[in-house]
């Protein structure tokens, strides 16, 4: 077991496992044995401060003693048991969900991830309004199962188009507009009217709902201008077509709230997604969070959909400690805090560096757009965020990188010199690129 | 904790938790609180015999001491990381199932279910062979995601027909023959000539895959006719048809072999997909076993799938843990010989009890088909099998139920008392449904 060393098991690793998003021979993987808080631990013995909470799910942090706790609790009791039955944990995580998500819902129903999740979202608000279409935005991620990868925006949906009836749209983005807006204020009136006309156009009889993800994260986080989300909520309104609000990355206090759609004032989604954060991926689990009139819906209306895992008591055990944690812990009090802090810092940087095109986000949710000439907005290309994820990690950090920009979204325990020290690390390594 | 009862658990599951597969107010779930090998125990401390393996997944039976001891391990070091790190227990779990796999296989690709299994290994034909109708069984379930549900052949699939060239065959089934055979040889050469028929009347040139439960489990335990998959896989040769064979439900021992394509000598599969009996579904998991051919396909070509949990680090040490006890303590040559005692007990059955229309099985893996008229074969009603259900319950035995049949799976550890026990209850029950 000491022999281990990041070599033998990365040797091990590419030799017999398939990598997800790749070329398999362009494989360059780290390799990690353990953690603590915000902080990794290679097999070699060297540390780095996570600064992308993995897939952006790590909310509570690594190896939080009070989730491992409640998972070797549930472990030694029933690790699995069949959907049909009952089991407590699965009672209680529904509550603990409940708890904590905006008023008006009612109940849980849990899949094994984001991807599922979105899948059986979709698939209650097409049985519940008898409607086939859903629309989605351009930029966005849902997952990769055959609905979702469809309902997917980004380029990764090319090659996986197997499903059909999936509309999408542009939504708001000021920095590189769609819709020759100069002002917050424009932009948000015109992707709400770009909106509409998609509506009309494709029928709004036939379509069951709009799926947005509460601020669209891997994309970019684009947090929208004030408005659209409300203007969003107003259309499905008008003509009777529900709103899905994907919380799978923003969910659980990544914005400082518990929900991200809690900063739009008046806002209440039909249904919620959610995953990662809700027990910080510590078991995978995700879930549906369902309204009122759709739960009653299906008081006495068959649903089609399940799986083998769903409810899973470690998973449900993982819930209910992870949440209590974070209630415990005041993290999502924390997160807003560190969130101005690292705000400020952010906002120096772009200051200072004429290779940040943009910085944007909130709470502890933020993406540093690089460009190579600041005035055509020209983005970083692959090689050279290669160089940056390098100069990065050199430096002790664990960056989360996608296209040309690096996404900052820590642990919500961060603490204020960890905030520091990241920034001083960002600050460095744009400098070195600049 | 004390004072949970059946009844307070039941109450918290049915408010808070929206259910698969059901109509919420006609639930009636049981509620289990732990387990031990094949025996649960609910929270008012009635002990159940499980042959159903939950949804027939438990192989190790339950709360097996090595597996949980795995979990507990991992959970202290390294509860979870993103699928881009290298983590030992995912190379150590790849390798451990490229052990106990056919020869000819090279990767495995990490989901976190069935569903998502099947939905990369048809991800993965369609890539390779550019090609992208997908054919697979009207009899056949290979879970609830987009492209899956629209693979799935049952009834579950009409409201979720949300995906693309899918097109489905009958497989054989000679108890209701659809191809007016009487006897196995014939059904087998009938139903490979009706598969050639949709082959070439789809377009091979169009036809990605040929998705195969190795036994149609949930579907009936429909073990094919000799020569039937050895047919199937010299079509798909024909036409450079890629075959994936489900072994979500039957692998990992349930036949009394590690996978249960071993039945069909000289077969092997390009894809084989898999979940359940891996870990005995311990921890959400599932997964694509990937030829040779195929992986080295994807070594230069981008592989567009992927998703947060893949390669699980707690998934990945239940993994390990679950295959090795396996191994030590002999449990696919236990399922071999138990599988013989409980094929005599059941073929008894038959001769004693005139509603029982067909027994059929391998392994630990039977389905015993109850018809009110032999003569005719008319199904038992669903109010005649709630009540099979209701007097194995009062007898103690936890059965596995579809349709107007029992599945028989006990866990693989199943002792020859316990399948005696088993056997006296299916007896009794059925005398009192006579
Ligand atoms: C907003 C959003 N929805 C859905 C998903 C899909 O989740 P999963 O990877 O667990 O299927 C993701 C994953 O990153 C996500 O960010
Ligand atoms: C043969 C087969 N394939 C796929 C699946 C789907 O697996 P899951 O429920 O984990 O998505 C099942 C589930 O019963 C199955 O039996």
């Amino acid at each position: 077991m000491s022999a281990d060393t990041n070599q033998s098991i990365i040797q091990s690793d590419i030799h017999h496992v398939f990598h997800s998003w790749s070329v398999q021979n362009q494989l360059n993987p780290l390799a990690f044995k353990t953690g603590k808080g915000c902080v990794l631990i290679d097999y070699d013995g060297k540390e780095y401060l996570d600064f992308s909470s993995q897939l952006v799910n790590t909310n509570v942090g690594h190896q939080h003693p009070k989730v491992i706790e409640g998972i070797i609790q549930q472990a030694q009791e029933l690790c699995t048991i069949s959907p049909a039955h009952a089991n407590k944990a699965r009672g209680l995580a529904a509550q603990k969900i409940l708890e904590v998500a905006p008023k008006g819902f009612k109940k849980i129903f849990f899949t094994n991830a984001g991807a599922d999740a979105i899948e059986n979202a979709i698939r209650m608000a097409r049985l519940f309004t008898g409607r086939r279409k859903v629309l989605s935005a351009y930029r966005s991620y849902h997952g990769n199962t055959g609905a979702a990868i469809s309902a997917t925006g980004d380029t990764r949906r090319f090659n996986n188009e197997y499903a059909q009836d999936h509309v999408h749209f542009f939504g708001p983005y000021l920095y590189r507009s769609e819709f020759w807006s100069s002002t917050e204020q424009e932009e948000c009136e015109r992707a709400l009217h770009h909106l509409r006309r998609i509506v009309e156009c494709e029928n709004p009889a036939n379509i069951a709902c709009i799926l947005l993800e509460s601020i669209p994260g891997t994309a970019g986080v684009f947090v929208p201008p004030k408005g659209y989300v409300q203007g969003v909520r107003q259309l499905c309104d008008e003509f009777g077509i529900m709103l899905i609000l994907d919380e799978v990355m923003v969910g659980f206090g990544r914005t400082g709230k518990w929900f991200a759609q809690e900063h739009y004032e008046g806002v209440t989604p039909d249904l919620i997604t959610f995953a990662k954060g809700v027990n910080s991926g510590y078991i995978p689990v995700g879930g549906v969070i369902i309204s009122d009139a759709i739960s009653q819906y299906f008081d006495d209306k068959y649903f089609p959909g399940g799986l083998t895992y769903s409810g899973h008591p470690l998973a449900m055990a993982s819930i209910v400690a992870n949440i209590t944690a974070m209630q415990e812990e005041k993290m999502v009090e924390n997160a807003e805090k560190m969130g101005e802090i690292l705000a400020i810092g952010l906002k120096k940087l772009v200051q200072k560096h004429a290779i940040i095109g943009e910085v944007r986000g909130i709470g502890l949710f933020w993406a540093i757009e690089l460009v190579s000439n600041p005035e055509q907005k020209t983005k970083f290309t692959l090689a050279e965020m290669n160089k940056v994820k390098q100069l990065c990690l050199d430096n002790g950090l664990l960056p989360f990188i996608a296209e040309n920009r690096i996404h900052v979204a820590p642990p919500l325990i961060v603490t204020e010199a960890q905030i520091h020290q990241a920034l001083a690390i960002y600050d460095t390594v744009l400098s070195q690129m600049a």
